[in-house]
């Protein structure tokens, strides 16, 4: 994906290597034979990969100090220990992506010139309640969550110190990635995931909200996909605005359900459990639904095809069996 | 103009009450005796006041010891300064305000209940072009300055620590201020004033661009007005959008100039002298000319009712004789 600089290989720097989007991007990246990886993280991302705290003092400039062509920021904590956790969110989504920014800065105020590509993984959350039909281009950041507010802070910490020539940034807005590989976990926004991972395996998924519920995906390959797009796109294309919503699919909760019978078949779907919950109804309700992703579109973001796809992508990018029943 | 809180006097905290604004807005709570005032400054702000750069380490925490009920957050370094000095930009205008607003979260925390309400004083500089024909509530905060990018932050600290009860805030974003008494200074923005104030004192004032650039304007009177009812209002019907876009007088250069001549008479109109300035031009440009404060309106706040009112309200507060040309 990247091209060589010159007769050096490129390097790239990716935090949160760890995390599920993070070993996909690198498994790409290793794949392709993109460069030189950096791999960091709070937890071993694998062998001879960098473990540290990135938003203590000090680990930032380490993590610059190869001067990485590429930085893919993907570190933070989830929504969920960020509203908990009132300082830490902010000490590590916030004050540690600052010091990473500065320490590029820095690193670039020498006698060489470093300017290197920055793609931030932004999220949907900048956005809150009221929403219109479709959020578009031009719509305020008014997010509703701690993680929100610093997921948006970094976005202008990254339009302004790339306007100050400090590096070249591309913000990238995910949408809720779903089919997300794993166990369940208790984030709230799970179900979207779970009604569709857990009975491809042949268990029981509960369903808490309404199947009229709308919201706004991409699969894991879709995401993997615009963080490569971002890394290589003409930013001189981008403007001042160096944040973009990312393309996605907007399903209900029934179409989610719908597709996965038309790829796994009747039988597979009766393994979903309504079992509404009012807390998680409540917090669903102030999600984004849809958007009109029109100016990543335009510079070649590309989304999922459909909800049925994201489905077969989770089979075969998880190397599960389809089910007997299936249509795919 | 606020109540009394029980038998005891309200104690009032202005940040940058040296400024502009904040002389005027301390004249106006003196005059109404709304409680007693806690003036703060990086230069003294008369007798009494206090003397700080409210940025150092430990200095917010001993602006808020005597846990005043209502803070004025006006201090900042302004547009001209944070652009030329990055560093002093951010410290001053996103880590002396964070440490104000952490200051206040942390006096909460203990066994009394401490939940003042703050006043931020934001800026049309949280936008950047290209703008549509009047920007409205919804259009997003992409500023294209890095205190613009500072005062944005701010507002979204203000509507995050709001959410989570740890003061009760409202951040107003100003419209450029004028007619701004006192000597012509070297903002790029000085002229919008100058050409007003310099010709009603009888001297010659520059004009660098021309008379069809639209801008967006409020008096002195005007703004101290915003921040008394920001203080006084029911945040209730704010919502979790913190920040307001103020009402103002959206007007011309040309409209400028038609005003002073109905105000003060064709003689004084004559004391501008057009002398077109590309750099001026340019950055004037990139500037908000209208907006759409539907929201502001709604919850009470008041613009001036015309610019000829904005040059009245400059003569009669800076007790300026009326040229005899004049029919004001």
């Amino acid at each position: 994906m990247v091209a060589h600089l010159g007769s050096e290989l490129v390097k790239i720097l990716v935090t949160g290597a760890a995390g599920m989007i993070g070993r996909k991007l690198c498994e790409r990246l290793a794949k392709e034979g993109a460069g030189e990886l950096i791999l960091h993280d709070i937890v071993t991302a694998g062998p001879g990969s960098l473990v540290s705290d990135f938003s203590a003092a000090g680990e930032a400039e380490k993590l610059i100090a190869s001067r990485p062509d590429i930085i893919f920021h993907l570190a933070a904590i989830v929504s969920g220990e960020a509203e908990a956790d009132f300082d830490k969110g902010y000490r590590i989504n916030l004050d540690g992506t600052r010091r990473l920014f500065d320490a590029i800065r820095k690193a670039g105020g020498g006698a060489t010139a470093y300017r290197p590509r920055v793609v931030f993984a932004s999220s949907i959350a900048v956005f809150g309640a009221p929403f219109p039909d479709a959020i578009g281009d031009e719509f305020v950041n008014a997010p509703l969550t701690s993680y929100g507010t610093q997921k948006t802070i970094c976005e202008l910490l990254l339009s302004d110190y790339s306007r100050k020539g400090f590096f070249d940034g591309v913000g990238i807005r995910l949408p809720t990635i779903c089919v997300r590989p794993g166990k369940p976990n208790l984030a709230a926004s799970g179900f979207f995931s779970g009604i569709i991972r857990e009975p491809l395996a042949g268990q029981e998924a509960v369903l808490p909200v309404p199947e009229t519920v709308r919201h706004w995906f991409a699969s894991p390959r879709a995401a993997v996909g615009f963080l490569l797009h971002a890394a290589r796109m003409d930013t001189a294309k981008l403007g001042a605005r160096r944040s973009l919503s990312m393309p996605g699919i907007s399903a209900t909760v029934g179409e989610e359900i719908e597709a996965l019978r038309r790829v796994a078949g009747e039988k597979v779907t009766k393994l979903i459990r309504r079992q509404p919950d009012p807390a998680i109804i409540r917090i669903v309700d102030g999600w984004p639904r849809n958007f009109d992703a029109r100016r990543a579109a335009s510079l070649g973001f590309r989304a999922d095809a459909s909800f049925d796809d994201i489905i077969r992508f989770h089979l075969e990018d998880e190397r599960i069996p389809v089910p007997r029943s299936g249509s795919a």
